[in-house]
């Protein structure tokens, strides 16, 4: 394809999004379809000769669009949201263009000293500590996903515990990992990987709060210690996946430092409510941890993947991943002087993904970040007014930032019925979780387009749903 | 930013890359930069209210592109490509913009089932086993790159190997990973980040086309298994990177079923040759593997991040990685009738990365694929024969594919100046590596943009700067 076929044929797919966008609210918020349904309209096999652009372009209505689950549709309020913007999507195009490879500081400078900037510019926008600052020893990096973020801190924790021993020799012992009952499955997949197996995680009981009960904790480490185990890691999460409780960093902190136990925290969703100072005080005590991440492609108007993490010592990562073949070899490296993103993360490779974080950053500016939190926020707490006023329902959990957990009062099954009815009626979409081992729904608001309207109109579905069965 | 305003921005962005690409040519490969140079150039801060977006689109031309290395330069010939090409930048560009999460069949149908149909579709091409298609126990899947590819067949290997208590016990004895001394270093990454450590991986002896010696490798299996160590894995490589290497599958593949060990094949750069039938001589053995990857985003016209990894029996890569948490499940998956990526990766989220494979496919199809590669591999042959009929350099390496290593006869030092003066010029862009220790140049040929005349001239740039020294 020319540079001028691509000019034509771009401005034909930035129309197609700018159209979808704009009709995103008429589409249905997730399909009904029987498994094999989309594979059933793709042929066999590839064409043997090149086909039209406008045949693909005609597929994306005919084959791809109604095989969607529209997380960008003003009333989808499922999992957490994992949202985009305009300045996110062109940020990651002039991405996708440039194709530059930012696995060294040498295979494209630019690559790597905007994404530094650009994460001690958010680091400062979440008010988060100095020590996270790359002017300092520290630094901020993006991974993948809160999931890969977990596990390059899951080994780094390894490598300190055992003196670096374990880069050398493996898991030669049996370590511990804690976290709460309330953590997201990531913790405990990332322990699996890094070969500390499964029952080597201590799932910490929570409080009434669904918080991180710090005694608790302190008891499953001495309880290993006596074992025998060498305790490794705490994560402490800041907005759970179920119900966004926090846990009590600051009283968590301490018992880390005084144990010598690496701390991460996990802010996957919450992170972002830092932009605002009134909601900072759920990052009180994020002082403590060793490392800390929040997902801007959940809730800060930058597309997935973009997980900004964080560390106190970036020299300990380095260390902890590294490996040097020849043909990686070059002065800058050798100089001391730059940093080589490939050593704080699992690929080798790495796209240019400060682009649109910076894309981002510029165009809404700090207020315009804080103004979409709060209209989230604002919004998920008149929902929970209107959840209040009906006496049929109950809303189970705290609800700081813009999930609310709710449920019809009484057994599960009319919960689980109501959840797929409103479903599929395509005009919202919810998930739910388990909550004191009851079945409860989820209704997370995010997506930009998200207005109060569309939350008034789904509860206003709920509710029809409810006097009609 | 409102759908209007992203259609505005968007065809300015559009355009943007359509003259970056039509004026690469007239860029320097590489730039001339101090470590902090670019930093500089960007204010302390993020602003505190949004800016116009032709401030942003202005300052890639004074901040970013002056800092980049062209990767998709016609005369960029360093590591191996990271090609891309206009479908697969639109393809991109539509995922971002649709903006859903594929990291379950119900969290948008048709991202997975397009992914398991284009992969099947690239598997015929390359005329990979029957056992990697989806029809049957096998499948395929989008990995971010073979270095994660690596790590998730480590894994699974050990899942294997430990007939499943890996995964509740951890690493709980010394297991053992065998590779080439000229595998990818993502080899012992991938070994380390599993717990099995760095002195448990054994680089076996090459023969004189640096291809794995067979014979070495029993020797290594046999003395592990003395020692009381329990051989998990093998790694053979097809087109290594120093040099492009084939390691004999059809021996290794016996020894691998012989000694029960889980077989993982890196194609990372070279399986894209498989396209070409008149290549595929390279695969030969392949149906011994367990498991397989190549990089579309190297040599197949697909942005990074698309590594195309298959397995022959699914269930065990899932059993491997499952952790499944209330808040994930659906009736979708508890049927069993449909695949949840996320069970096949690291992270939990994913991108819809299959969008720009399928654009990239159709829009070349099968012959247009072909024609790429015949023309980098004509241009790397023509290259070498420019070397060879030159008697102060030698060719170090066969070069089956569109590598080319070659050097000054005589000591490293005028090699190493050589590299450097030639990178100096930004005319174009080599890496180098070491092969039997000594000093190469590695020319590789990949952008679709590169044309005879650019290897021409810099093969003249190469020999002019020897003259002149």
């Amino acid at each position: 394809m020319t540079p001028e076929e691509f000019r034509h044929y771009g401005h034909e797919v930035v129309d197609w999004i700018a159209d979808y966008w704009a009709n995103l609210e008429a589409l249905p918020v997730s399909p009904d379809l029987r498994p094999g349904e989309i594979a059933a309209r793709l042929p066999e096999r590839a064409p043997e000769t090149g086909e039209d652009f406008a045949a693909v372009l005609a597929d994306l209505d005919r084959v791809i669009t109604p095989g969607l689950t529209h997380w960008q549709h003003p009333a989808f309020f499922g999992y957490f949201p994992a949202n985009t913007s305009g300045p996110s999507v062109l940020g990651d195009l002039v991405s996708a263009g440039m194709g530059v490879q930012g696995m060294l500081w040498s295979t494209s400078p630019a690559a790597t000293e905007v994404e530094t900037v650009v994460l001690d510019w958010l680091a400062d926008l979440l008010d988060l500590p100095a020590r996270f600052h790359s002017t300092g020893t520290g630094g901020g990096v993006i991974q993948d996903s809160a999931s890969s973020a977990a596990l390059v801190a899951t080994l780094a924790a390894l490598h300190r515990v055992s003196g670096g021993a374990w880069r050398r020799s493996g898991v030669r012992e049996r370590y511990t990992v804690y976290t709460s009952t309330q953590a997201h499955s990531s913790i405990e997949k990332a322990a699996r990987l890094a070969g500390i197996g499964d029952e080597n995680v201590r799932l910490v009981e929570v409080d009434q709060d669904f918080a991180m009960r710090p005694d608790a904790l302190r008891a499953a480490l001495d309880a290993d210690r006596v074992s025998g185990a060498t305790p490794a890691l705490v994560v402490a999460t800041i907005g759970t996946t179920s119900t966004t409780a926090i846990d009590p960093l600051p009283a968590i902190g301490k018992i880390c430092q005084e144990y010598g136990v690496w701390l991460h925290v996990d802010a996957a969703y919450a992170g972002a409510a830092a932009v605002c100072p009134e909601l900072r005080w759920s990052h009180a005590g994020v002082e403590y941890a060793d490392s800390y991440c929040f997902d801007p492609h959940k809730w800060l108007l930058t597309g997935f993947d973009c997980d900004a993490f964080w560390l106190a010592d970036r020299a300990e990562l380095v260390q902890t991943l590294t490996v040097l073949p020849e043909f990686l070899r070059n002065a800058a490296t050798e100089s001391g002087e730059v940093i080589d993103y490939r050593d704080w993360q699992v690929p080798l490779g790495r796209r240019f993904r400060a682009l649109k974080l910076w894309f981002v950053l510029r165009w809404y500016g700090a207020e315009g970040l804080r103004a979409h939190i709060r209209r989230c926020v604002a919004t998920a707490q008149r929902f929970a007014e209107w959840v209040r006023a009906d006496e049929r329902f109950e809303v189970v959990a705290p609800h700081p930032f813009s999930l609310v957990c709710f449920r019809l009062r009484g057994s599960d099954g009319p919960n689980e019925k109501l959840l797929r009815a409103v479903n599929a009626t395509g005009r919202a979409f919810l998930t739910h979780t388990k909550v004191d081992g009851r079945y409860v729904l989820r209704l997370a608001v995010g997506a930009p387009s998200t207005e109060e309207r569309h939350a008034a109109a789904t509860w206003k579905l709920i509710q029809a749903t409810v006097d009609t069965e």
